[in-house]
């Protein structure tokens, strides 16, 4: 089976969202609604149940493998049912931040892409070029941690390597070595600065922006900071916020509310940069 | 259950092992010796006799996650029997160079340390401390990337960063952070000279050193380069010429002839530094 072109399939699965939005699945035990019970059978279902309520809003779906990874030998009775219940047409962005020597990442990749059909995958660049490759091949697509979200991404993103920050030569060497429709990045929401920055590093490239909501980052600012020239070329994912709208009996319709608002406010910060164009 | 230290359990593993050596478990489906058959049955039995081959040469062994993973819905076929069949005296590390978010870190370290028992864990430094920090918490081990063995570890790990190379940063910024006996370093076997340089930065941390053998190292000179002043404080790594060193009906001779080999070399090589020093 032949997998339709990463962005080509998020594009269209953009344009039936009506948005950028892209919904975080990551089941935390201690925050999933306790009248759904406990353990994995519980993440499962809630899960499942928040994939078909917010599926209208989300131009993709970004299961982060941590979390299902932490219910150990039940963690594929969470992931594969979740991945089954993601309706075809909308993408899966495997947050899993891989990166290892190169016939290791080769493993993970295979892993990702083709036991799991991620459309894309996050993948981490310490370990260099030939360890991002294998997850730029054909029918793949990486999304590369530049600046990541998190306050620690000061310690070591932000050193300086001939008078810029370590995150702009990732950005660079990633640009020149893997073509826009295998390769993209993280830039955190909660650094606009940084990504309006990398915005003109990377001016044809996705981006995928994690960190709106329990993070603290503005999903106005991140997408009016890295919306390319045609106000697009990013998504914007959103993960406890969403899913943890309500812990309660209505945590469904919680969910798709926090969903549809998200959507909303990125469709709005784009409006106001077209306007600002025109 | 309390664990032991990993680091005291890992000094007693080298003493009745009678050396430094740390045995990878890397499954590759297309070296798996042929007449054990093919898929996940035949990775999981082919491990499971290799673990009881090489065990009497082990310090420590280090299952690699991405090759576990490429098995998909099967991995923990593969992985669940694997870890159950070292003997609960040789420690485990399990080699998944995991890194995120703090609130995502601690549900990988949760997956690792507390669903898989691994004694010890590699992790990727680019997300920052607050991403490494839950691999070192009370009972767990973390193994920070520094200098990688890929041809790629040039691409980042080397830019200078106030005239010193960014994987000194990464060293120094995690000692400061992190004590000795939670927190060592992943130094490349196939690079000596950045290993001795990292030995003066970080006199008391374990390094573990991939890299030998398929990659190229040579395992006298790591050494050399990379023990303490009491010529210990390392973990030579082999997975694939230990593995398959043979593809035949003698893989598990073989796969123990090499492991000893291996022991040798390691042990050759700290009596000539301490013959040096005497």
């Amino acid at each position: 089976m032949v997998r339709p072109a990463f962005r080509d399939s998020l594009e269209a699965s953009a344009r039936k969202s009506g948005g950028l939005v892209c919904v975080g699945l990551d089941p935390e035990p201690e925050l999933i609604p306790a009248h759904l019970g406990a353990g994995p059978e519980a993440a499962t279902a809630f899960l499942r149940r928040l994939v078909a309520a917010t599926a209208e809003h989300a131009a993709a779906f970004k299961p982060n493998m941590a979390f299902f990874e932490q219910y150990g030998a039940a963690m594929l009775d969470v992931l594969v049912p979740v991945l089954e219940s993601i309706p075809r047409e909308i993408p899966v962005i495997i947050d899993a931040k891989r990166g290892d020597v190169p016939n290791t990442a080769v493993a993970y990749a295979r892993a990702l892409f083709d036991r799991f059909d991620a459309g894309a995958a996050t993948v981490a660049p310490y370990l260099g070029l030939d360890s991002i490759a294998p997850f730029c091949g054909e029918g793949r697509f990486a999304l590369v941690l530049a600046r990541t979200s998190n306050p620690g991404a000061r310690d070591f993103q932000d050193l300086r390597v001939d008078g810029r920050p370590l995150y702009e030569h990732v950005v660079e060497r990633c640009v020149a070595a893997f073509p826009a429709d295998r390769c993209g990045f993280v830039v955190g929401a909660t650094y606009p600065a940084e990504a309006r920055r990398l915005r003109t590093l990377a001016p044809d490239r996705l981006f995928l922006m994690p960190g709106v909501g329990a993070q603290g980052g503005d999903a106005g600012e991140a997408v009016r900071a890295a919306a390319d020239a045609n106000g697009g070329g990013f998504l914007v994912s959103s993960s406890r916020s969403v899913m943890y709208a309500s812990r309660g009996a209505d945590f469904e319709s919680a969910a798709a509310t926090a969903a549809a608002a998200l959507k909303r406010t990125v469709n709005d910060a784009r409006a106001s940069i077209t306007a600002h164009v025109a």
